[in-house]
C-alpha cells in the first residue's frame, strides 16, 4: 500500500526525470492514477515503467507539438505528434467540451496518438465538465471475429460518462469478454479461464487457459455484437483519422521502442441542456440510477450502476493504494536509475 | 411471397386508408419496408396492422405536426407531437444530417415519439446521405439488470452506419442478447433458449422456453457490459428527451390504445470529411472491410461484416418477399376493412 499523494508524487517525477514536459507528465499521471485510485489496475501506475521505456525509446515524443486542424463548427482533428495517448485524449476532450459549449456537441478525431490507457478516464473529464462525454480508440490485434480464426481486432474499448448526482455515471468497457492480461492471471493461477472468452489458435473457444491464443468478442454465441461494437471502436478511431487498423499495429510491448505505432483515437462531448432543461435531465439521472440501485437483485446478486464498483474501490483507496510486487520492483529500478527518492510502502 | 412493390404500395394504402398524413405514410412504409427487405421480419410489415391499430386508437398522431427547437449550432430538440415513431426518426436524421454538413456533427434528441421499428433504418438513413450514422431507443422493459430479478431496461437498440462500397457497413443491434419475441417462437417450436439468454421470474438463467420471465442482458456472465449498453440507450434517448424510462412505459400491445407512450430517441450524423479527407476515410473502410471479409474464419464458420447477411437477404427477395400466415391474415382484414384491392401472393 502507498498513500495516493505520495504515489503520485513519484509518478510525476519520474516522468519529468525521463524527460516528459509539463503538460505529458500532467496527462500521463493524470490517467494512471484514474486506473490506480479506481481499481482499473491493468491501466494505473503499473505502466509507468513501460511509458518511460518508450519515451526513452523514442516512440512516444516527450514534448510534442499538438496541432489542432478544423473547418466545421463542432469538430476538429487532432495531430498529436506522437504524443503519450493521455495527453492527446485529454486534450481533445478539452477541445471537445469547448466545441459542445457552443454548439451543443463536439467531437474531436485523434491522429499520431500513442496507447491511452484507460478510456473512461477521458469519458469522466467530460463528466466533470457537466457534459455527456465518449472516448474510443483500436488497440494491436487479440480478438478474434465472431466464426474467425485470426486476431483481427484490439479489445478496443467503448467509454462513456454522464454526468450525475454524486459520482457521475462511468461505463467503460472492452469489446472482448476479458482482457489478454486476465489470461495472463488465469495462467499463473493455473485457473480456468470462464466459457466463452478465449479461443484457440483455430478459434475454437478452450477453458484451457495455456492454450488460449486469441480472446472471443464479447457475447459468446452472440459474438456477431461484440465483434461488430469493436467495429464500432476502430471505425470511430482509426478510419475517422486515418491511422493503423487494429492488425496492423505494431504490438505495445515488442522490442522496437522507437518506432511511433501511429494510434488513432475518436472524443466525443455532448452538452446536455442543449437538448433539453438541466432540471429534467438532472432529475431524469436522479431517477433512473436511483430506480436502477434499488431494483431487485437475484438471490445472492447486487445490482450496481456502471461505475458504482469502481467508485466504492475509490473510497476504500482514499487513505492507500495496493500495487503489485512487479510494480513495486520497476519503481525501485526507476528511483536508482533516476536518483528519485524511493516510494514509502505503508 | 409477394412482389416488393405490390407490398409496399398494399402498405401505403392501408396507411392511407387509415388516414395518415403524406409524411407519415412515406415515413412508416419506408420503415416497414427496410425491416421486410433487410429480413428483418419482426420489424417489417408484420407490424402494419397493429400500426393501424394505434393510428385508429388515437394512440399514434396521424398527422402530427413536428416541431424542432434549438438554441445550438449543431444539435436540435424535435417534438414529434406523438408521430409514428418512424416519421420522428426519419425526420430527426434529416436533421441531424443537414447540422451536420455546416458544423461536421450534427444530433437530434427526440420526444413525445412512438415505437420506432428498425433503428438501423435511421443510420442508414445517414449512410446513404454519406454519413456515419448513429440512433437508439428505449423501449417498454423486458430485460433484467446484471445480478437482476426484475425487468427494467427495454431491449434498447443501438445502430450504426458508415458509407462503404457496395453497401454501407450495418450495425444493428438490441441490447439484450436475443429479442423476446424470439423467446415466443421457441416456446412455439418447442425447442429450448440458447444458454445465457432467458431468465425466470427469480432472474435466474433457464432453458425452459416458458418459463422465461425475462431477458438476460447480452453478454452472460459480462451481462454487466449488456446492461451498461442498455444503459446508453436509455440515457441518450429517454434521460436526454425527458421522456419515460422503460420501466414506465405502456406496454405496446396492451388493451390501451390511446394514450400516448411518450417515447424518446436520440439520431446523430457525423461527415466523415469533417475529420479526415475524403479519400482516406474511403480508402480505410474499404481496406478494413477487404481485410475483414478476407480473415480466416474457423472450421465451417463464416466471418461476415455487420450488415453483410441482411444485404444477401435483401439481394434474395428483390423478387419477392415471404409473408408469414398470421401477417398474411391481417392484411385480408385490412383489405375487407378499408376496401383495399388485396394483396397477390406469388
Amino acid at each position: 500500500m502507498v498513500a495516493p499523494d505520495a504515489l503520485e508524487r513519484f509518478v510525476r517525477a519520474a516522468l519529468e526525470a525521463a524527460g516528459a514536459d509539463a503538460a505529458t507528465t500532467n496527462a500521463a499521471s493524470r490517467a494512471m492514477m484514474h486506473g490506480s485510485r479506481l481499481g482499473v489496475d491493468s491501466h494505473g501506475v503499473r505502466l509507468l515503467e513501460h511509458y518511460i521505456s518508450v519515451m526513452e525509446g523514442g516512440r512516444v515524443n516527450k514534448a510534442p507539438k499538438l496541432r489542432f486542424s478544423s473547418g466545421f463548427g463542432a469538430v476538429a482533428a487532432l495531430d498529436a505528434d506522437h504524443a503519450h495517448g493521455a495527453l492527446a485524449a485529454y486534450a481533445g476532450m478539452d477541445k471537445a467540451v469547448e466545441l459542445a459549449r457552443t454548439a451543443g456537441i463536439g467531437a474531436v478525431s485523434i491522429r499520431n496518438s500513442s496507447h491511452f490507457g484507460p478510456a473512461g478516464a477521458y469519458a469522466l473529464a467530460a463528466a466533470e465538465a457537466g457534459m455527456i462525454g465518449f472516448a474510443t480508440c483500436n488497440s494491436d490485434a487479440f480478438v478474434r471475429l465472431h466464426d474467425g480464426a485470426f486476431r483481427f481486432h484490439g479489445t478496443n474499448p467503448l467509454a462513456f460518462a454522464v454526468p450525475a448526482e454524486g459520482n457521475p455515471w462511468l461505463f467503460d468497457m472492452a469489446t472482448s469478454a476479458i482482457p489478454f492480461n486476465r489470461v495472463q492471471l488465469y495462467r499463473s493461477l493455473g485457473v480456468e479461464v470462464p466459457a466463452g472468452t478465449g479461443s484457440d489458435d483455430a478459434g475454437i473457444d478452450t477453458l484451457d487457459a495455456h492454450a488460449v491464443e486469441m480472446l472471443a468478442p464479447l457475447g459468446a454465441a452472440f459474438g456477431f455484437k461484440g465483434a461488430g461494437l469493436a467495429g464500432v471502436a476502430e471505425i470511430f478511431s482509426a478510419v475517422l483519422s486515418g491511422m493503423r487498423l487494429s492488425f496492423d499495429i505494431l504490438p505495445m510491448n515488442g522490442e522496437d521502442r522507437s518506432t511511433p505505432r501511429e494510434l488513432g483515437a475518436f472524443v466525443l462531448a455532448l452538452r446536455p441542456d442543449a437538448f433539453v432543461d438541466r432540471a429534467t435531465f438532472e432529475d431524469g439521472m436522479r431517477r433512473y440510477l436511483a430506480a436502477l440501485r434499488a431494483s431487485t437483485p437475484r438471490e445472492d446478486g447486487m445490482v450496481m450502476a456502471p461505475g458504482d464498483r469502481e467508485w466504492a474501490v475509490a473510497a476504500e483507496r482514499v487513505d492507500g493504494i495496493p500495487l503489485d510486487p512487479v510494480t513495486v520492483e520497476g519503481f525501485g529500478r526507476l528511483a536508482e536509475h533516476y536518483g528519485l527518492p524511493s516510494l514509502d510502502v505503508l
